[in-house]
Order: C-alpha cells, then sequence, then structure tokens
C-alpha cells in the first residue's frame, strides 16, 4: 500500500499555507496524524507538493510459477500454504479465471502458451529476494506440496527472466487482449471483496451480464492476495448499455460488501456510486471535513462528491 | 505499525451517529479514508467501538543474535547488512549504548553475562520465521560477513528458546535497573528521529543532562530500525528537576527534527511540547477538525491540546 511507505508529505491548503510535514521518521504518534487526512483524497482536501517516502532495495531475483486449479476454494488454499513457504519472498499471486486466460494466450499476439487452456482457475505467483538458488528451492518445495495435497493440477516454473517476463505478458496483457474483439467495447472494473466471496461474485456477475446481453461476457483476474479483483466487461456499445452495465457492477459489489475501487479512486466517473462503498454518515463526514478545509471549495472540485 | 493492520472501524462519533466501517479488505480508495482520522488521535474526534485487524500466523521459530560493535555508524551498517541479509525473517533490531548493557547485566538480578560489558554499542538481533535450521544458517551467514568486514566486534547465538529468553531479558528489564537505583527518580522518553542523527543526540542529550546535574545520566536504547529510540533519565528527584529534564531532552529532540513521542502519544503530561514536533499551522488543522468532529468538545477534553 502506497500509503504505508509515506513518511511525510509537505502541502498547500486551500488558504495559501504550506503545511511542514515532510517528516523523516517512521514514528510519530503526537497528535492528528494529518498527512493521512490528504494522501489518497485526490486533491479535494489539500495539494501535496512534496513527500519524503520509505524505499527498500530492489530484489536482484524475482521467479515466476504458473500453475492450474480446479476451483477458487483451491486458489484461496493455495494461496494460504504459498504464504506459509514464501513468507516475505512471495511478491505476487495473480488469480485469473478460464476465460481470461484462454482468451489471451488464444487471442494475443506473442504469447507463449506454458498450460493448456482448459483448467477453471490459473495462478501466476511470484517470489523475490537476492537468493536465486533458495528462491527456486522454496518454489520447488511449495509445488510439491501443493501437487502433493491435490491442490494444484499443473504447473510451469520460469527458467530465466525472459520466461518470467513472458508468463507475466499473459496477465499484464488486458488492453491487447480487448484489441482482438472487433466493435466490442471494454468496461473496466476494480474492486475489492473478501477472498471467501470472490467465486460467487464471479458468477452472479457473469450470469446477470448474460440476461442483459447474451454475447457481453465479464473476464476476471486480480491480486487475490489483496483481495483486488479487476473484472472487465466486454459488449457491443451503446452508451446506454455501458451505463446499465456499470450500474449493474457496481450495485452487485455493494450487495456483497465490496468496495467500487480498491486502487484507482472516485474521481468523476464513478461519483454517482460513492454511495455503494460509503454510508451516508461517511460521505456526510467528508463533506464535513471539506467544507471545514476548503471552504471555498476551490481544490479539485466536483471530484468525489458535489458539495 | 499498527495502523498499518486496520482494515476498517466501527467509530461513533460526537452526536451519537455511528459509522460503520468495519470492512474486511484492505484497498479501498472511495473518496476520504475517514478510519485514518481516528486511529492514533486519542478518542477526541471519536469513540471506536469495533475495529477489524489483518493478522498473520505467528512465525514458530525466533532466534536471537547479541553483538557488541565499536561505534554507531557501525550499528547502521550493521542494520543494512542485516537487512539485506534476513530480509523478511528479520522482525528485531534493538541497539543499547554502553550504559544500558552494562549497568543491566551488574545490577539486575538474574541477569545471564553473554558478552562482556566493555564495548561502546551492543545490539540484539532477533530472525523468524517456520525453518529454524534456515534461521540458523542465516543468522551465521550474517554473522561471517559482519566479522569478515570488521563491522561487529564480537558475537553470541541463542542456542535455544530458553537462551533468547535470557537475551530478551536484558533488553526488557528497564523498570528493573530503575529500581536498583535507590533515591533515583526515572524520567522515560519515547523519541524517533532519523537513524543518521541518533548518535549525535545521545551525545548532546547525555552532556547537557551532566551540566545540570554531573550525577544525573542517561540510558540509551531502542528500535534502531524503526528510528524509535527509548531514552531513560536517572536524577534525584525533585519535580522542578524533573520538569527541567523534560524539558531539555524534548527541546533537543525537537533541534534534531525528531518526534517526541513515536509510539505512546501526547495524552495531558506531554501536551505542553506538541509544539515541538507540530508545527503551529499543523495544531490550528489539528484544532478545526476537532471542533468539527466536536463542536462541544465532549470526547476526551483536553487530550492532545486544549480548546
Amino acid at each position: 500500500m502506497a500509503r504505508d511507505l509515506i513518511l511525510g508529505i509537505e502541502v498547500v491548503t486551500a488558504d495559501g499555507t504550506v503545511l511542514h510535514g515532510l517528516r523523516k521518521y517512521l514514528k510519530n504518534n503526537t497528535g492528528i496524524d494529518l498527512k493521512q487526512l490528504f494522501i489518497g483524497s485526490e486533491g479535494i482536501l489539500g495539494v501535496i507538493t512534496r513527500a519524503a517516502l520509505r524505499i527498500f532495495p530492489a530484489p536482484t531475483e524475482r521467479q515466476v510459477m504458473l500453475c492450474a486449479l480446479h476451483s477458487f476454494a483451491q486458489v484461496s488454499s493455495f494461496l494460504d500454504i504459498a504464504r506459509q513457504h514464501l513468507d516475505g519472498e512471495l511478491t505476487a499471486f495473480e488469480a485469473m479465471w478460464n476465460d481470461y486466460y484462454r482468451l489471451t494466450v488464444e487471442r494475443v499476439n506473442g504469447m507463449i502458451r506454458p498450460l493448456p487452456t482448459h483448467y477453471p482457475f490459473y495462478v501466476l505467483l511470484e517470489a523475490s529476494g537476492n537468493d536465486a538458488e533458495r528462491i527456486h528451492a522454496d518454489l520447488e518445495e511449495l509445488l510439491e506440496t501443493a501437487l502433493g495435497e491435490d491442490m494444484i493440477l499443473d504447473a510451469t516454473l520460469s527458467t530465466s527472466k525472459a520466461s518470467a517476463a513472458a508468463m507475466w505478458r499473459i496477465r499484464d496483457s488486458t488492453l491487447e487482449l480487448g484489441r482482438t474483439f472487433p466493435y466490442v467495447s471494454r468496461i473496466g472494473f476494480d474492486v475489492s471483496l473478501p477472498i471467501d466471496r470472490m467465486d460467487e461474485y464471479e458468477k452472479a456477475v457473469g450470469l446477470r451480464i448474460k440476461a442483459i446481453d447474451s454475447r457481453a461476457f465479464a473476464i476476471v483476474f486480480g491480486h487475490a492476495g489483496d483481495g483486488n479483483l479487476h473484472l472487465e466487461v466486454h459488449h457491443e456499445h451503446t452508451p446506454e448499455r455501458r451505463e446499465e452495465f456499470e450500474k449493474l457492477v457496481y450495485h452487485i459489489t455493494g450487495d456483497f460488501g465490496g468496495s467500487i475501487s480498491a486502487e484507482h479512486g472516485i474521481g468523476i466517473l464513478k461519483r454517482p456510486y460513492l454511495k455503494i462503498s460509503r454510508t451516508p454518515d461517511e460521505i456526510d463526514m467528508m463533506r464535513a471535513l471539506k467544507r471545514t478545509l476548503d471552504p471555498k471549495n476551490i481544490l479539485n472540485p466536483g471530484r468525489i462528491f458535489k458539495l
């Protein structure tokens, strides 16, 4: 989380005051932690002009394992044992539903196909550190345990930086996949959900989309490790239909107790849906804070909510 | 940091509103992150009634290494290589200045003495995980590297849970040490500083204390890994003297750009010193937030600042 890496910030407030908070140590429990108010609030309370970040040396070695699994319950169990085996070495755990993996390796130019396309779920897992042999040994041990417990159906390990990069390209080619469908429009969603509801959520979204338009479909992938799911609805474009799909997915997300924006914020486009992820009391408090810190509504007006 | 482990909270505000924010996922970028305002603000903005925490399985194995070093610069270099070698396994890096280690092992009942008492600095380092052999091998490798580069002068590794606990007792016996000085009063401080200023800071505090009272002394130890230093001034007690030492240490902390409370908050006792770690503009903004969320000043009034 970016928030956890921010040691201090300098902020200019609505009345021109410069808040000098560019401190460079981690622990500072002296009154209200003001920087927390500005981080992630899209500039509506102040303008961040400088920031001090906590940084770490980049790991020299990254290795990747792609696995196939037969159910989302297994994806979830596999995440648990991957955490146990790899601990701090685990740097990515990306779940892909069948449609996403299959369509990407079949349709996007230049994709490798490290595993067959008929498995229900795929996980791309990355382990990082400074000791290549150890990471490799740890991944092999994890693989052995997971195969031994019938948790995964099939798997392949990267053998070089190039093969690791080729596997990552499968996960990173959502835009390219979208372009392979002529006359089809793509709506991207970025939601958070408790991991134990992801499977049911994906099924509910898929069914309700088909009920509106039998040719539309959703592809789903995400950083299952932190509860963040990306979902893309592909459909034949009319603006009205687009709005209908947006409303549908956001309301299902609300029904599942999820967040309508895990990473990207509210901005203007998602403003009508803020009330799905925040209660009326929470939104009232946000407005009260905005009025206190920016009474003339001059800072990024109209973002997140209208005053 | 406790803040980073909090997924969601339920808060009762001054007007009796219950803010339902007990969400259980990590990423939620939908408007101002209100929970951040309540965490660590000592109840002056609302009463936290429930919290959802992120938890991790406890490691099954903890091993400890006690090292002696000849300068604070070496403590800092040793921290860097310990991070490189141990990465996620490094769970404590506690620096002790000579006075602290020497007085504790000499005066407190039941202490072991794993290393001689004449070294300028000591570090108690802990590595944790689930694989005892690996942790031991990693600590030995770190030890070899550090000795090879003349970074440490002497070291000893725990050989059992009991010996690890005995080493931790040296670090954890500050209260017991205080009680070995009859008629001496102890003032505890909890400050944050950039690590590259800690050595100079300790020297400045020591000199200025002696200038007030030649029999007073400071013992210093801390979680150097996160910039947090604990400092205790021992002196013969009169209330006036106590206040003089408090003012002295807090003002030196301010001169070094540090925080006067890394972990423990402001409360009432440190209220006069808040302005050392926060600018007048920051304190004004805290007051404005307090007035907005608690206009009648009924929530923990008088904590952090007077309205």
